[in-house]
C-alpha cells in the first residue's frame, strides 16, 4: 500500500498527459484522458492516478490526508508559463494608447519609448518594490492556472539592476508557491549608454555581468532578443557560447518582426526554445522539426499588438516541431497574466486542436524548461500541481470564453487556491 | 442635505460616463471621468457624484450607511448586455471541434446541426431546469461585470417552449439581482416541422406564439434573424409590424453572414438596434448614422467564428451610428459569458478606442435596451448598478487581458459581489 496525504476522488474527467515528452505531431492529439479517475500524492509528487477500484487496492490515505470531492470538476496539470518579463517596474498604458492610435511598436521604440520605459521604472525602483511586483503578478498567474512560470532579467541593462532584477525574483520564489524558473536576459536590448556601441555592450554582458550571475547563482538559461536593429546573428551565437561556458542553457527571442534566421541559430546551438517565430522562415521550419529545440509559440504578442500576422503553428506541427505555447507576459507587446486565455489563443489564433493546444501549455512547455522530468503531466513521482476546472468537459476550457473555471489548484501537493482564492 | 445608505469614498478613478445618451462621434470619447471621487446612493439610487468637499456639505450618510473605501479602485457603470440567448439547454462543444476541423458554421448548420440542436435540447428541458441554468450563467455574467442583461427566447420555436423559455427568464429574475430585459425571438431560426412551409410559420408565430407572449406580458422585445435561407427582409417586416402592433419594440439580427440589408430595413422601421452587421452595406451604414437605431457589434462572434471579417465599427462612429458592444452569448456562435472580454474585443478586434469601448458597453448599450434613463451612467436618479475594479487606471481595463480586476459589483446600491464572490 501507498501513503497519501491528499485524494482527489472522482473526477469527472483528469487529464494526465501521460506518455514521452517532448510530443509531437500525433503525439499531441493524446491528452491521456482518464474519466471518473481519482489522484493521490504523498508530500507534494503523485503517488496514484486511476480508477477508485485500484486506488482502493494500493492506495491508504494517512489520518490527516486532505479529500477533495472532485465530481463535476475537470482536472489537469498546472500550466506551465514558459517566457515571462516578469520583474519590471511602471506601466505602458500610455504607449498601448500610442498604439491606438495607428503608431507600430517599432515606431514607438524609436521615440524612445518601448522596452526603455520600463528600464527606466525597473532601475529606479527597488529590490523590494519589484519582489512585491512579482508576488502580486504571480498571485494572478497562480488563479489563472500557472504553477510554473520562467521569468526573464532584461529591463536592467547593466551590472546593477539585472543583478537586483534576479534576486528580485530569487526572494519572490521563496515567497511564493509558484515555482519560477530565472533567466538572465541582459540581451533584451542595447541600453541608451550604448547605442551606439553595440559590441562594447555584448562584450560588456559577456566580461562583467554573465560571471557575476554565475557567482551568485542567479539563473538558469540565458535569453537574447535576436532581431534587426538589436542583436544580430554573430552577436546571438557569441552571446550563446558565453552563456553556456558560463553554464547557462539557451533560449532565443527568434523571427519576432523580422525573419532573421533566429530559430535555424537555436537548432544549430542546441537552445532549449526559439521563441515568438512570427516571421520564421520555411528553413527555420525545417531546422526545429529536425532538432529538440522547443517552438514556443506567444500569441498574445499577436493579439495584444493587432498583428495580422500569426506564428505558422499548424505548419510546425504538421513538419514535426514541439510547439509550446506561453504568455510573453509584458507591459510592452502582451500584458496578459492568464495561461488560460493564451491556451484559448492558441487555438483561435494559431487554429490548433484543443488537444494540441493543452500540451502546448503543459507537457511540452515543460520540456522547454527542462523541467519534464518534474512538472508538466500527472504521472507517479512528478509534482503534484493539479487544477480542478468547474466544467462539463475539458474542451470547454477553450469553448467557453471569458469565465475562471478553476476552482482548486493544488501546488506541491497543497491546496493554494480554493473557488478562485488564494489560500 | 440628502440622505445615503451606501458611500463610495475615495474612488482613485470614477468613469461616470455622464451626458446625453446616445453618444456619437465626439461624445464618445468622453467617460466622465472624475479623480478621486465620492459616490453616494440611497434606497438604490445614485444620490451624488463628485469630490469629498461637495459630498461633505450636500450628503448625510445613514446610521447603517455601507461604506466602501475606494482607494485604488476605478469606479464604472455596471456593463450593460444587450444581446444574449441566455435560456438554452446543452451544449455545442461537439459542433465546436468540428469547427476546429474546418467546417463553417453554415456548412454544419446545413447538416441539421446549428441552432437545432439546441432547439432539441432545449425543447427537452423542463423549465426550471432552464431557471437553474439561467441563475447559474447569470451569476457567471454579473461576476464578469454585467448588471443588465437582455436574453432572447428562440430556442423552443413552437408555442409551448418559446413560453417556457420567456417564463425560465421571468422566474430566474425574480430570483437573481441581474435586471433581466425579455425579448421573445421565436423568429430565430424555422423549425423542422416547418422546414418547407416558411409563411406558416411566420403566420403561427403571429397569430398564434405572438399573442399569447403579449397576454402572458412575457416580453419587451421582440427580435428576427434576418438572414439568406433564414428570414428574408419581407419575412422581417411582417414579423415587426406584428410585434409593434402587439406592443413590443423591435430589435433586428442583421447583415451577420450576408449583405442582405438588415440595417437598412431597422432603420427604416425604427428598430432600436440592428445587431451583428459584419457584412453590413455602404448603404446601411449611412441610414443607421442618420438614425436613431443603434448598431450592436458583437465581436465574440467574429472571435468564436475565427473570422477574418469583422463589423466596420470605425466606419461606422466616423459616419455617425450609435455604436454599441454585446456578447451574443449562445452556444453556438459566441460562447462569450464576460462583458469584460467583449469590451477588450471591442478594441482589440474591432479598433474602437478604450473611451469608445467603454461608452459602447455602458450608456449605448442601455440606450439600445430603452432603459437610458435607469442605467448605463454614474448620474443622480439612476440605479446605483457600479463596477468596482482594483486597477492603476482605466485604461488598464482593456490594457491588462486575462484578469478579472473586478472588486466590488454593486447592483440596485447593495454590494452583491466582494473580492469575486457572490454575496
Amino acid at each position: 500500500m501507498t501513503s497519501a496525504d491528499l485524494v482527489v476522488a472522482n473526477c469527472r474527467q483528469l487529464l494526465t498527459l501521460a506518455g514521452p515528452i517532448p510530443k509531437r505531431k500525433q503525439s499531441l492529439t493524446d491528452v491521456g484522458l482518464l474519466e471518473k479517475a481519482w489522484l493521490a500524492s504523498c508530500r507534494g509528487r503523485i503517488v496514484f492516478t486511476g480508477q477508485e477500484k485500484d486506488f482502493k487496492a494500493r492506495v491508504r490515505a494517512e489520518k490527516n490526508a486532505v479529500h477533495i470531492d472532485a465530481r463535476g470538476l475537470v482536472g489537469l496539470p498546472g500550466f506551465v508559463d514558459s517566457h515571462t518579463h516578469l520583474p519590471f517596474a511602471g506601466s505602458r498604458v500610455n504607449e498601448f494608447r500610442l498604439r491606438l492610435k495607428g503608431y507600430t511598436y517599432e515606431e514607438l521604440a524609436k521615440k524612445g519609448m518601448g522596452i526603455q520605459t520600463t528600464v527606466k521604472a525597473t532601475r529606479r525602483a527597488t529590490k523590494s518594490e519589484l519582489v512585491r511586483l512579482c508576488l502580486s503578478r504571480l498571485d494572478t498567474m497562480l488563479q489563472n492556472g500557472a504553477t510554473t512560470i520562467e521569468a526573464k532579467s532584461g529591463y536592467g541593462l547593466n551590472l546593477k539592476d539585472e543583478i537586483k532584477q534576479l534576486e528580485a525574483l530569487r526572494e519572490a520564489s521563496r515567497k511564493h508557491p509558484v515555482d519560477i524558473v530565472p533567466t538572465f536576459m541582459g540581451a533584451h536590448e542595447i541600453p541608451k549608454e550604448y547605442r551606439s556601441r553595440k559590441s562594447a555592450y555584448v562584450n560588456f554582458l559577456l566580461r562583467r555581468v554573465l560571471p557575476e550571475v554565475k557567482r551568485k547563482k542567479l539563473a538558469e538559461f540565458f535569453d537574447v532578443f535576436c532581431e534587426e536593429g538589436i542583436f544580430s546573428l554573430e552577436d546571438t551565437r557569441r552571446l550563446a557560447d558565453g552563456a553556456k561556458w558560463a553554464g547557462l542553457k539557451v533560449r532565443i527571442h527568434a523571427d519576432e518582426f523580422t525573419p532573421l534566421g533566429g530559430a535555424e541559430l537555436a537548432s544549430e546551438i542546441g537552445a532549449l526554445s526559439a521563441d515568438h517565430l512570427i516571421n520564421i522562415t520555411p528553413e527555420g521550419i525545417r531546422k526545429l522539426a529536425r532538432s529538440d529545440t522547443v517552438a514556443t509559440l506567444l500569441p498574445g504578442v499577436s493579439f495584444f499588438l493587432m498583428l495580422d500576422k500569426k506564428a505558422p503553428a499548424r505548419q510546425l506541427i504538421e513538419e514535426g516541431a514541439i510547439v509550446s505555447l506561453a504568455s510573453d507576459f509584458n507591459p510592452g507587446s502582451s500584458m496578459v497574466s492568464s495561461m488560460l486565455f493564451v491556451l484559448q489563443l492558441g487555438v483561435f489564433l494559431l487554429r490548433l486542436t484543443i488537444e494540441e493546444a493543452i500540451n502546448a501549455v503543459t507537457a511540452n512547455a515543460a520540456f522547454a524548461l527542462g523541467r519534464h522530468k518534474e512538472v508538466g503531466s500527472l504521472e507517479p513521482g512528478k509534482k503534484t500541481d493539479l487544477l480542478l476546472c468547474e466544467l462539463p468537459d475539458y474542451a470547454s476550457l477553450v469553448y467557453h470564453l471569458g469565465i475562471n473555471p478553476i476552482r482548486y489548484i493544488i501546488k506541491n501537493g497543497r491546496v493554494v487556491v480554493k473557488d478562485g482564492r488564494r489560500l
